[in-house]
């Protein structure tokens, strides 16, 4: 069972909660929860003193003095949320009811590995605080998407495909010191999964599905990130696709879905075709200008993509699959053939719920759900011990 | 944000899950929730009054009189848990505590249909209550797990490969007037994946993988079913494995697993071979037997799961995957053969994590699966609804 500091910061949490979801008064808060009026002030209080809330609205007006409303601070917290890309390195200050008072994206190679990469983007979150007018001690939680596999709970980088020079790189390790806030770090998709499925109030269960020059997978069960026991769930690049096993994967094994259907596999295919492709950008470029070779290449490898998806369909029963990545702007394309093959081959009872769709916040989806998942990290209970102690 | 009644509800059932985990006074009650006394007070009596808790302890020792003890109620509260199998149903009678008071196993054919089936089960909890000299009013929630696809949110079978006469059947409806319990109905395979979880304390993501006449699989993160939105989840039998698309499956497509890798695919096999084999059963026989073919194809089997399995690592990562059904019991010619499959293709981040063991529970797992089912809906939000109305 829990211990009484435990059911605290549970409570603690809820509190802070209720308030960011829009319940403003202390009395209500107690009516809400169960608390006495006297645990709701005293945590409340707290919760004040350590700049997570504050209390406006003092203003007296004919009918007496109204009491007063709660809300998330915006004075003296933000969450800086960074989606980092093969790329590019995108950064935002964002309060915590969820206004962004600073972004900006600049152009990296994540193969410069990591010491680069973070000094960088260190820069720019200086550059970012100091055009806000915010101090670093405003910087509650750092919450970093990337496009590896990462160790969530220590934020570490593990064994990453496409990131060369990150491998059991702790990326936390380099903002101790310079920020007090709690790192998070994530894989992009994840980040990416959290964002869409907010989008979606009707969704329990959610996959999304990034094609681009690789392929993964964030899986969002209830409002929270199915991580697995590792981190590593939602690795799907590797699993096996039928008819290609003599197709050799990066990983070292053959018919890997990765090594057939992702945009670096349709772009390979396009090239050994004669065609003057190199980048997944180029696949995307052919197939808008009608390349038909192009197109039946992005067909075939939708096809594949939907196979592995059906086999995710009968083994988890998700209520929608949203895809991403560069490769899935090419909706018209990919949609119909993606979803024939969940159709053809996942069971009625778990294909008549799903929805496939592409994604709705397209480039931004990875740097929104940082956001979200700093902001739901700091009113967590571990957020909260963190900031008590 | 949830009403108010929502969080009394809440509160009801967190006092019973502390009561159910070992806290026993009202007391520690008070500190563990940070609710005040009066509160705890009010919402504990509400429980006792409901026949949900008991308090005890009144005699006065030397030392005074010692402060009363909560514990579940064992008194007027039975839960009933049964696992019907395609041949089998087992039906136990347990004290909310979990002690089993009466139980029977009765052959039956599932495909005589829900009617003779429900009518042969509820004459056996008859008995089973006069047995254990309780009304049917102590029946507090039944609980049944059955070899099909269910829709556990209204308890409605939904196309059963094997259950001849009970698609769209609601089973709850069969109790209606005979018990005022709630009825809840689930996936065999998710009741024992449910029990096997609850004896792997240290894991957090199981897979629970039934190989006997077919294949199926539960799957469990937290402490919770995953069921996904239309309770498909696990369906894992018509996931197509390599290789196999002229072996014909029952579902009308071709290279499922189930139809390459299950008991009775196995048996096929050897019947082709000229061997006496019709179900599962003698599969084990044979192999026991130490029958060459019969080792051989158990093998060839496992590979197929085990490539399966490698997917689901993959894109899941579990800390767990048990075995179980007739064909898990050969053990030595299975594990290997699996393992060896989610090795090879499964990422190591994934593989590092996940143990590939066989059931502890073995053919019991079933029927505590749907007790311990029962016993968390009872103390569940909803289930003290229910109570309350």
């Amino acid at each position: 069972m829990a211990s009484s500091g435990d059911r605290q910061l549970g409570s603690l949490s809820q509190l802070a909660g209720l308030v960011a979801s829009g319940t403003t008064r202390r009395s209500q808060l107690a009516t809400a929860t169960g608390l006495s009026r006297a645990a709701v002030a005293q945590r409340v209080d707290l919760l004040i003193d350590r700049g997570l809330l504050v209390e406006t609205g003092t203003v007296a007006t004919e009918r007496g003095r109204p009491p007063l409303a709660l809300r998330l601070s915006s004075d003296s917290s933000v969450v800086c949320a960074v989606d980092l890309g093969a790329t590019h390195a995108a950064v935002a200050l964002a309060e915590l009811g969820g206004t962004v008072v600073a972004e900006a994206t600049d152009d990296i190679d994540i193969n410069d590995g990591p010491d680069a990469v973070l000094a960088a983007l260190g820069g720019q979150m200086g550059r970012l605080l100091a055009a806000a007018g915010r101090p670093a001690e405003h910087v509650r939680a750092i919450s970093i998407g990337l496009p590896g596999p990462v160790e969530a709970s220590t934020g570490t980088v593990v064994r990453p495909p496409i990131m060369r020079g990150w491998d059991g790189y702790r990326v936390p390790g380099f903002f101790e010191g310079r920020y007090a806030a709690p790192v998070l770090v994530d894989n992009d998709v994840n980040m990416m999964a959290l964002a869409e499925y907010a989008h979606r109030p009707d969704t329990a269960h959610l996959l999304y599905v990034k094609v681009g020059t690789g392929i993964g997978c964030g899986i969002v069960s209830g409002g929270v990130v199915h991580r697995g026991a590792s981190g590593a769930a939602g690795d799907i690049g590797h699993i096996r696709v039928p008819g290609h096993d003599d197709v050799l994967c990066h990983c070292g094994n053959t018919g890997c879905v990765e090594a057939v259907a992702s945009g670096a596999a349709i772009a390979a295919r396009l090239r050994e075709a004669g065609l003057p492709v190199e980048h997944a950008a180029d696949v995307v470029r052919l197939v808008a200008a009608g390349d038909p070779l192009a197109r039946r290449q992005v067909r075939l490898a939708a096809q594949r993509i939907g196979d592995v998806l059906a086999s995710l369909v009968s083994f988890y029963n998700p209520d929608a699959i949203v895809l991403g990545g560069s490769i899935a702007s090419l909706h018209d394309d990919l949609l119909a053939d993606i979803r024939a093959a969940v159709y053809r081959r996942a069971l009625p009872l778990a294909t008549r719920t799903v929805a496939i769709e592409t994604t709705v916040l397209g480039h931004r989806a990875g740097i929104e759900g940082a956001r979200r998942l700093a902001v739901n990290h700091l009113l967590s209970p571990a957020g909260i011990a963190r900031i008590l102690n």
